[in-house]
């Protein structure tokens, strides 16, 4: 080792040790007679200390160091006069007897600190440099613990990872796939996969009983700030199970890891089913770390001689906990808000119940302050809160309010980052109306069970059928779903033929696993967690992309490499392949 | 759980509890009054007793069950009164007072039986009942031990797993890429990695010191018995090292696996240079179980009148012991051996030692009793030994009798698959002649740095120039390989030059990592070790297919999911590429 120790370990209890370092010149000082060197690994910062009138002919070398040189020193570790209590080595610094220069650098485009002066895009296209600052090494050694401790605790309880193949086949379900040409097979194409889901399927109708992986998985959509082409995801599947029971071992992983990694214990998880997750907070992802719920009032503020109110399928309000003495502009600006497109609401109604018992609304047209006392008692509501009510179709309505929810939530400081409110999801509908292309959409997946007792009307209300399926939801944030599979083959078949597939489609996409179910597949379920992002929620992060080492971009590329990138002809013929349109 | 224990956790101790268990039906027998039947699950097997006198219609019922049917049943374990003590559960048995069919199951296409009936091609077809049968199941039961003990070793040695991508950048050099059309970069391709080479020298880069991933590589090859164009990589690097570190990280990891995977203590491991490896076993990968090392005889052989001989450029050969007495038969068996097309040696000469002293040898009419004696004593052969001899070029020469070795060895029941034989091979040459198109290439690949006390010749005699490369080797198996990088940009310009890239396709290529190297980059090397060939090792297997879930066949088919497979035309229509032939 070009190193005795690394540069986050000496302590005052190895004052006069010869130690070896090596790292990087984070920056260098000249004092007068002293020059100091801040050392930096991957395990922190040691300072070096080169004495001009001991050793002259080495501080004059120390001097010429550059930031990011990468430099080996000998030298003999001391106590420092002024100590830095902020870091693990601030009791020490070593004084140097040899530098040995293992390699100079160039000046870095943007400094190598917490707070970095490069944007977004250099810091990209120099990535290598930009996981040396802390922050992003910080969650990237998160990251790998987070992955060792979910291994860890699975592989106690009997879990087996098993690798599925990247080279599969495409489906035209779902999202859409990327494809790889097959050179020995011409004409042909493998898909990389959107996740196991069928292989791990197969391994229950295998017999492996406790499936995990960690896994890459692909899909090809127009990616969105937080969405990345490629993703890991933890993919898990059991057999012999019924929904209580992956839910136990899951929100057990997910306990063992707060405790693991934030040191926090957590109580149970809430179980909220879809209905009431809708009904309650608009979303199927409610923040609950603040109340606020939803409060329907149609029965309240109909007939009126309000129209907008008489005309809408919804009205619906929360209640701002003390914020009656909200300015005009203020309001102004909450209606700004729920009028933006991507919320589109038409307008926002507010009632101001003010700490004297009086009611100010922006409907006092329509309601006296006694309509208005209901409403404030339905809503229960007090004194010097304010209320805020949307109304129109159901589900704008509802995502309109749970958007507007949120940002109030945001505006009182309720959704603190060291606050951790997980929560089930559970009943999910098993089909959702495709109006578009007039067609059912698996909610879930083509897999997933109906529940036992609505099976009978699976066929003549297939929109009221809801599933074993169920969402691991942290502070508003999708950490994973999954859910109880169909393992008869007739079922499958019926679900196939509500999501619109022929007999022939049917069998030319998935007719693998519905012949695998005819030979003994046993009752499964199972779960994917979003590793990306469960890794960023423990970061107090919303973002993924600072969680993974190297990131593509939104239009899907990677700067640093320069990649995708054309490729030589002779391999586009060896694929039998030829391209109809090239980018300008 | 749709159980209460497994079918291989009963034990003498349980008698008289009520127990529930789910599994396979594996077999049944009617014996008069009494059915028994075998139930399976992943844990094992546990004898079910339906009783006629006691409970008629259930015994009916039982007597109903297909193999493979999957079943619940509820029951009373009780000691059995003819004891199996071949399996964990061998005492006992359970009085089933319940029984629940869960799914029925069409006749397995081959038994569910360690050997079964099934032939290689249905049973690939039918993956998911083949990963039933026992020795799959002990297989990747075994891979997932060996990559869960294999990351405890290394994150426990503060190794960091890191994620590198998948959708990378295609490069010429090396063996040919799978590529992944854009859709969002009309025209262009990403490559699925090869190898995540280049990213793990920029997390050293990026100040990471000890990386890992266990990771799949693609490589779009002609496939050969022993190939899959998807496998798994254990892939690692290290900063602020030299081979000697490496080499002990990875030797004790190995002893590691091989304490707890087999329970064996092992010595620390030869080290021979390739030089000698080729000299004393013609090749890279010996398998040091058994002796029977060349011995180079060109001096007392040539000059003799033997024209063969005194032509060639090696004459070289080995001692079988005690095989004197192989038969003329057994002689031309050998004979016809080195002489097939994949070896192709144009004969063999033997030289018999009898058991009184005299020799007999093909070649007697060339050298007297005296010039054999010389022979065999150079050999260090004794009486009763039998000499194989191979003449011609070194290099032919030297792999024929390596095979013509590596046979004897399996004769002679010399390559015992529970004995263990690592080593490591240093000192590789940095570059080997191409001399199909005139021109170096990287014997371990580019970024591989020479010898520093070589680097001088670099330029004047690159083919003698070693490198800091090195490979583990055991049983005669290339288990990884890997090399000191070079992390100057020099230096790696030098190598591209050598290597034939002109300046600019290397800084097309990998001008990146170049850049990169002008920033800071650390002394570093690394290691990869073929992930799936360690587990066939430790399995006791030649194949790695059998170990992997869902592999793919001789022409890169998953016979199972019928892929690659064709695609829609508005998919390739959206990739903006055309097939300009399709397979017949």
């Amino acid at each position: 080792m070009l190193r005795t120790h690394n540069c986050g370990e000496l302590t005052i209890s190895n004052v006069n040790q010869e130690v070896i370092l090596s790292g990087w010149v984070q920056k260098s000082r000249d004092l007068g007679g002293m020059t100091f060197v801040d050392l930096r690994d991957r395990y922190g910062i040691t300072q070096l200390v080169f004495n001009m009138e001991t050793n002259a002919e080495l501080c004059e070398e120390a001097r010429k160091l550059g930031r990011e040189f990468v430099i080996q020193i000998k030298g003999i570790v001391s106590e420092r006069e002024s100590k830095n209590n902020k870091i693990a080595t601030g009791e020490i610094e070593i004084v140097v007897s040899e530098l040995n220069i293992l390699n100079i650098s160039k000046t870095p485009p943007f400094t190598i600190e917490n707070e970095t002066d490069g944007g977004e895009e250099i810091r990209m296209k120099y990535r290598y440099l930009d996981i040396r600052r802390n922050p992003i090494k910080e969650n990237l050694l998160l990251r790998n613990k987070v992955g060792f401790e979910v291994r860890s605790y699975l592989h106690n309880i009997d879990f087996v990872e098993v690798e599925t193949p990247y080279l599969i086949k495409s489906t035209p379900e779902g999202a859409r796939d990327f494809v790889v040409p097959s050179r020995m097979n011409p004409g042909t194409f493998y898909a990389l996969p959107q996740s196991p889901q069928t292989f791990k399927q197969l391994l229950m109708v295998g017999g492996y009983d406790r499936y995990y992986q960690l896994v890459k998985c692909f899909r090809d959509e127009d990616l969105r700030a937080d969405r990345q082409p490629e993703f890991t995801q933890i993919d898990c599947e059991m057999s012999f199970v019924d929904q209580e029971d992956i839910l136990n071992v899951f929100e057990g992983m997910t306990k063992h890891l707060f405790k693991k990694i934030k040191g926090v214990e957590m109580n149970d998880f809430l179980r909220i089913p879809y209905d009431d997750a809708m009904r309650l907070y608009g979303s199927d992802k409610p923040d609950i770390r603040f109340g606020m719920q939803f409060v329907e009032i149609n029965e309240l503020v109909k007939n009126k001689g309000f129209k907008i109110f008489d005309d809408a399928e919804l009205v619906v309000g929360i209640c701002a906990p003390n914020c009656a003495n909200y300015s005009r502009k203020q309001l102004d600006k909450l209606t700004d808000f729920v009028r933006k497109p991507q919320i589109g609401a038409k307008g926002l109604v507010y009632v101001k119940y003010n700490e004297d018992g009086s009611f100010k609304s922006s409907v006092d047209k329509f309601y006296s302050q006694e309509d208005l006392q209901l409403v404030a008692d339905k809503m229960k509501s007090n004194k010097g809160d304010l209320l805020l009510i949307l109304s129109g179709d159901k589900d704008h309505t509802r995502n309109a309010l749970n958007e507007l929810r949120l940002e109030m939530g945001n505006r009182l400081n309720l959704r603190d980052k060291n606050v951790y409110a997980p929560l089930w999801v559970i009943d999910f509908p098993l089909l959702e109306w495709d109006s578009d292309n007039e067609r059912w959409h698996a909610m879930h997946h083509p897999f997933t069970a109906p529940k036992p007792d609505e099976m009978d009307i699976l066929s003549t209300e297939p929109g009221k059928v809801h599933a074993n399926a169920y969402d691991l939801v942290i502070n508003g944030v999708e950490i994973g779903g999954g859910s109880i599979r169909i393992y008869n083959k007739d079922i499958q078949a019926q679900m196939f033929k509500h999501l619109g597939f022929s007999e022939e489609d049917a069998k030319e996409q998935f007719g693998f696993l519905m012949n695998a179910f005819e030979y003994g597949a046993p009752p499964h379920g199972g779960i994917a967690l979003g590793f990306d992002r469960l890794v960023a929620m423990f970061g107090g992060s919303d973002s993924i992309r600072d969680y993974i080492a190297f990131p593509k971009n939104n239009s899907g590329q990677d700067v640093m490499i320069s990649s995708p990138s054309t490729i030589a002809d002779n391999q586009l013929d060896e694929l039998f392949l030829k391209i109809t349109k090239v980018n300008d």
